[in-house]
């Protein structure tokens, strides 16, 4: 059959970049928390290898802001992520897991502290607005959980900075990873933070006025032109190959912030009230049994992929691959999946089964070598 | 540009009735409650006529339900609806407004009682399960708050009975409208409700093991065959006529349950514990400032609508439409709308502004007339 269209309306949010996207011409959308996201501009593969060598813009409008604001805001923030927020500063952002009382993830956002009492959830595919309200709800806390009408745009490549510094200024040149500033675009103060869901490098501006979307979109191509700026989006190969997990593909609420290998996000030696964190700190004593792991499989491209693909060692299940995708810079297949950890050690051999025949596949480290430029 | 194609992967869940759907042809589709939704299989005008002729299949799996159950559950479930549930036996369901304490939507779903301590909330596109949860850890309920795997399948149009019949057997035809029923299929048993998103009547069948999915579909397509049975999905311009309103396109989190004209699902002088419902209380005390109606715009057919148009009187803002389409039936554009309630009354003339160019329009009843054929 030839590929359905995607039917765009108001439940499938457009951005304050639509236009601009769809005026280039964008080859497929997906929708994420109810909004459109990008998700092949030329191609996947041509996308990939400008990425890696020139600059894009990305409508990542979709990455929604849940803000807890008041007295309570701190004390909700923590007990919503198993990650130790009391080092995190106003001006500083990083990944915060969110989990159930179970430790099973619930979202994995970047958790910025905007102000004292303000904190902005930068959330991927779930409704965490409806999770920190129901938890505020119950617990009677003094503080509002809303979605604020901002929409995140991010630069990203090898020029991004350059970019960047040439609209907003040079002070960008000073902002370190996962550290943000408020800056200055024709006259409106926007926050602007080093990180982005790339391994190219790059920013992530917080457009926090709908109407100076499409002049900060225009600025920021005309800024770049000189080093073939196009429009982009996140890419399937490039975040692979990063070993970036999207939740909803690789993580889903059944798999717990361990099992999906994020534990350097987990504080569970530290004396916080969050919720999870107790189950979480009983599955480190035991240990997990399955885990996220890089493969590479064999063979020509894999087929794309819309359902995890059985693995095997011996006829016998071990797990799935959650995402894969030929790579044209390793040529071969690179992957994520969820494996039983007595199969995760690099080197081992599995069999996995795609919809066009089984193949065998090797167990590897991620990131893949030479995802990362900087 | 050409119409962006949708991106299939595990993240937009594939339902137990997507090989069925894709191998007849599937024009278009969108994402609910992360999963696939068919919205067009020959078009849209096609499928109208088709679905008030005959029969259709519609897969709706994409209604996930939340499921609360344990000692708890019944208390919950009315926490979460300001629609008093005391009258809701086992084996009835209904519509059932789910709000925030300032009593704006949250979702709409279909609340089913499928047991004394068990219910359902077959929902639109929120996630419900992260509220409830929320809510439920709050307050340290005894209830697990879960989505099962359950996907519902409608039959939809005036054959629907007979065909459902010939699959489950006559004691369909003693269901009685938003009441269900278990019944066997091929050893298994299925809750069979009649309701459906259409006012052409038919049911709903909840798939709670996705390897009937396919089977289950099959059957059906096979004893419809002398009904002319096709594959179909919610239609935008039958249920529009119907009057039948889209959370996240015609009401949305900036509403309340009120403002969506929901008032005979708020049981507001009930002596219930519910979230929202003082807020709808005092709003229905001083009476809302807006709300939907239905509108009939004149000229030739309408664009297609991705976002709502402004609605003017003397050139003053009085509202929105939130959903438009030409009816071939009616020979006239069908539009939903929001609407300051000093312009709702029926016949005033107002203006609309679609992206080319304004229409006058007039303000009528919904259901539109002949919509129903029961």
């Amino acid at each position: 059959m030839s590929t359905p269209t995607l039917s765009i309306t108001r439940r499938t949010r457009s951005t304050p970049f639509s236009s601009r996207v769809e005026a280039f011409g964008v080859k497929s959308y997906t929708v994420y928390n109810h909004m459109l996201l990008p998700t092949q501009i030329r191609g996947v593969e041509e996308d990939y290898h400008h990425l890696r060598r020139a600059v894009q813009v990305w409508d990542v409008a979709c990455e929604r802001q849940v803000e807890l604001a008041g007295p309570d805001a701190a004390r909700l923030a923590q007990l919503l992520t198993v990650r130790d927020l009391r080092s995190f500063a106003v001006g500083r952002c990083g990944y915060a897991p969110v989990v159930d009382d179970d430790g099973r993830m619930i979202n994995d956002p970047v958790v910025l502290r905007v102000a004292d009492d303000r904190f902005w959830f930068s959330v991927s595919d779930s409704d965490v607005v409806l999770w920190a309200g129901g938890i505020a709800r119950g617990l009677g806390l003094e503080v509002s959980v809303r979605e604020p009408d901002v929409s995140p745009l991010a630069v990203q490549g090898p020029k991004a900075e350059d970019v960047v510094a040439a609209v907003f200024g040079e002070q960008v040149r000073g902002i370190k990873f996962f550290r943000f500033a408020p800056l200055v675009f024709t006259g409106h103060q926007l926050l602007v933070a080093r990180s982005g869901w790339s391994a190219q490098g790059g920013f992530e501006i917080y457009v926090d006025d709908a109407t100076l979307g499409g002049e900060l979109y225009d600025a920021l191509m005309a800024a770049g032109e000189r080093y073939d700026i196009r429009p982009g989006c996140p890419n399937l190969i490039e975040r692979i190959e990063a070993g970036l997990l999207t939740y909803g593909t690789d993580v889903t609420r059944a798999d717990t912030a361990l099992e999906a290998g994020l534990e350097r996000y987990c504080s569970l030696d530290a004396p916080i009230d969050a919720i999870g964190i107790d189950a979480l700190r009983r599955q480190a004593a035991i240990g997990v049994t399955r885990r996220v792991c890089g493969l590479l499989i064999d063979g020509a491209a894999v087929p794309a992929q819309r359902a995890p693909w059985p693995i095997t060692v011996g006829g016998r299940s071990v797990g799935e691959v959650t995402s894969a995708v030929w790579s044209p810079r390793l040529e071969a297949n690179v992957a994520l999946g969820m494996v039983a950890v007595e199969h995760t050690a690099i080197g081992t051999a599995v069999v996995v089964d795609p919809p066009d025949g089984n193949r065998s596949a090797t167990v590897c480290a991620v990131p893949f070598p030479g995802s990362s430029q900087r």
